[in-house]
């Protein structure tokens, strides 16, 4: 088998056959086709697609290409959660909790922020003592003692994937569906859970801008999932604002033990419920409607509470620190942003605030960054709110005056307002799953 | 300006702006850019095209990454001539002294053979002493006092297409109309000369199989031309079978010397006065009716056997070979290759018998690879003609057994035998100018 012919086939429109899939990712992650030639294939696959079929068979070959987790000594099925990114994303820290008080066991591995966007490991680690680099006999023994386990993603998971990516960010090749849900699905499987709940972003804030963006990638998903075996299903959520109002680690954390006690905010609390309700279905705890009905219980009784308190202090963190704030990381400085006018908050431009984040220290422009975990933003006014000329529409908290002067024109462009108020969106905008799609 | 948006903007269709392509080969030839991200910009033309302007601009990016000859010291409209590469094409060795006769000055440089394809600096290097490496000013000593020069391509005319065209090799984006375009004429344009000949080759023999698929190349090069302000004349002609008997620099040296003698095979004399006819009208000497009547009177009155003899004497080869021809390399083994079956010779697979030739040693399969000049194939029957059952159909020519058994095989299957007479094929299939395409 020869690389040239894999390209000349995708070139003129075909599909490859799993043999020249594996060919192509077996040799290309152990350096023997070299990037060029990868390159002129992942722009051939851009411009002419893959199948279904094309498709699961990368992403197998993806996944075999590095260690993948063995969970199958831990009793009960298995659900994991992906999010595709997003700005004030803590819905792990509360979802997962839900699930595990449900008894759905998780076993997550999670990542870091980059960009815009923030990650689970990060806010874990914001919370002080908690370990986020567990052996494998410890992490499953936390799994099965509190039935839950949230820990940092393994070097090893799908290298190929690591390795491509890296070359489709420098060669324009990002923005193609088959090559994203396929990157995405690689570590999933890897990772080892028996079923997959996925949130598709879709917003200003989000990689995908609209429904239908949104909708054909988790649809690729979903596929995947479907061709590997692995139970999947996807929700569209919103990410045309910053969820809740919370940006940076520390701060995300205070405000998911907010949700977990019933104080948090709405917008955060009703996506986190969807997100739940899904993961328990997805885990076999009954029909719908009592799947709802337990996540709801979970959290008013405040079981799910509980469960994050019990990682917590299983993974070696202050539980304290859930309850008394001033244990966790903060900043020395705050600074509010006032309006410049009276009127209607019409939008908020995700990215731009997710990269003034950033720029307070919340966050890394790149990977050997380090971070400020007591950092961020807190937003005091949301869609839809009515503002007074003067008053605060965010917070910016971090150590240093400079950083602020940095954050503050990028956060302050981000804020439209209006005389009138704006049409609110919908959170949970439709839901896929193997039966097909649903807009909501 | 950076090269991932050039990428972007040909992955999503655009036309790249002349700077940009410029952008692309200065960085790409400083070894700037590198090779991963040029395969993908590659892939991106290759599946979404170019347009004239773009090629245009390519062309000319092109032919400014290396040195370019200036003719303009010689007076006269200097014509060049190019043919897309075929088997047995020994057209400059006769075209050029035909055009040389009738006052049209050659300042030629050709290229060597690879592959199948055989290479004009080649057959001239057949001849005992010919120097094909000449400096600037005896190139141009001897086109004024004899009004020809035949040698080698200098070695840094067009680096940046030479380093395009290793890469395309390897990521399967050679067959792609602008990049071949361009690549041809961009070593046409730094050669120097006004106006430019080009002799598309068409048939089992050629790049381009169909008379559509070489006049969409001949288009687009003549448009080249347009773009660039020289003026450019293709013709479409028959590689089918091979062009002649001869195969092989030696013997295709005594095969040229034929047809200047007005004994060489009918079909490779007609190509020759066409592609003179339209040098001559490239130069400006009179109408076209007169223009063939000049180069079949340069022909018949053996003035053009007379300027072959002056160049090679010139250029310090042996004048004599061109009479005796026992002073020219032979191979000490010749073997024929007999018919299985009496009928008519219903085709011959051209790239078959050319790459029999390089199985002979007449060739190359690697640049690296030495020739043997004696060494090729002598065709015995062509296309149309009707053989008895152990005639010969060819002569095998080497200087060891071994390479005579490695090719029989494959110049047999070359060979295609039917009981009826075939379809004779036209030879010149059209003509591309800038007025546009005429099919014959």
């Amino acid at each position: 088998m020869r690389m040239y012919d894999i390209i000349a086939a995708k070139r003129d429109g075909l599909a490859l056959t799993e043999e020249q899939i594996n060919f192509f990712i077996t040799e290309y992650t152990a350096g023997r086709v070299p990037d060029y030639q990868a390159s002129a294939l992942l722009m051939a696959v851009y411009l002419r697609g893959m199948s279904a079929a094309e498709t699961g068979a990368l992403t197998l070959a993806m996944t075999r290409s590095g260690d993948s987790a063995d969970l199958s000594a831990i009793p009960g099925i298995k659900v994991d959660k992906h999010s595709t990114g997003g700005v004030g994303d803590k819905t792990t820290l509360i979802v997962c909790p839900i699930a595990a008080a449900c008894g759905v066991p998780i076993a997550k591995m999670s990542g870091r922020g980059l960009g815009h966007t923030g990650g689970t490991v990060d806010k874990l680690e914001s919370i002080p003592g908690y370990r986020t680099q567990l052996g494998r006999e410890e992490f499953f023994r936390i799994v099965q003692e509190t039935g839950i386990s949230l820990i940092g993603q393994s070097g090893n998971i799908a290298p190929a994937d690591k390795k491509l990516y890296a070359l489709r960010d420098v060669t324009a090749t990002v923005a193609c569906l088959p090559l994203i849900a396929s990157s995405i699905m690689s570590k999933k499987l890897a990772a080892g859970s028996d079923a997959i709940l996925l949130d598709v972003k879709c917003g200003s804030g989000a990689f995908m801008k609209t429904p239908e963006e949104a909708a054909a990638l988790a649809e690729a998903m979903v596929s995947i999932g479907q061709h590997t075996g692995r139970k999947t299903i996807a929700l569209i959520t919103d990410m045309d604002v910053p969820l809740g109002s919370a940006i940076g680690n520390s701060l995300e954390v205070q405000e998911a033990v907010a949700v977990l006690k019933g104080s948090g905010p709405a917008d955060l609390t009703q996506v986190c419920l969807a997100l739940a309700e899904d993961m328990l279905v997805l885990g076999g705890r009954g029909p719908r409607e009592s799947c709802r009905a337990q996540a709801r219980e979970a959290l008013s009784s405040g079981a799910a509470l509980e469960k994050l308190r019990a990682v917590v202090q299983a993974q070696g963190g202050d539980p304290a620190a859930l309850e008394d704030f001033s244990r966790l990381p903060s900043a020395s400085l705050c600074q509010p942003l006032t309006s410049p006018a009276s009127g209607y908050v019409e939008a908020i431009q995700t990215e731009q605030a997710g990269t003034a984040s950033v720029l307070l220290g919340a966050g890394r422009e790149k990977k050997e960054d380090a971070i400020d975990y007591g950092a961020g933003i807190l937003l005091k006014a949301k869609v839809g709110d009515y503002v007074e000329k003067g008053q605060p529409l965010a917070l910016l908290c971090a150590n240093s005056q400079h950083k602020i002067d940095a954050a503050l024109p990028l956060l302050a462009a981000s804020f439209r307002l209006s005389p009138q108020p704006p049409a609110l969106h919908k959170l949970i905008l439709g839901r896929v799953t193997e039966e097909g799609t649903c807009f909501f």
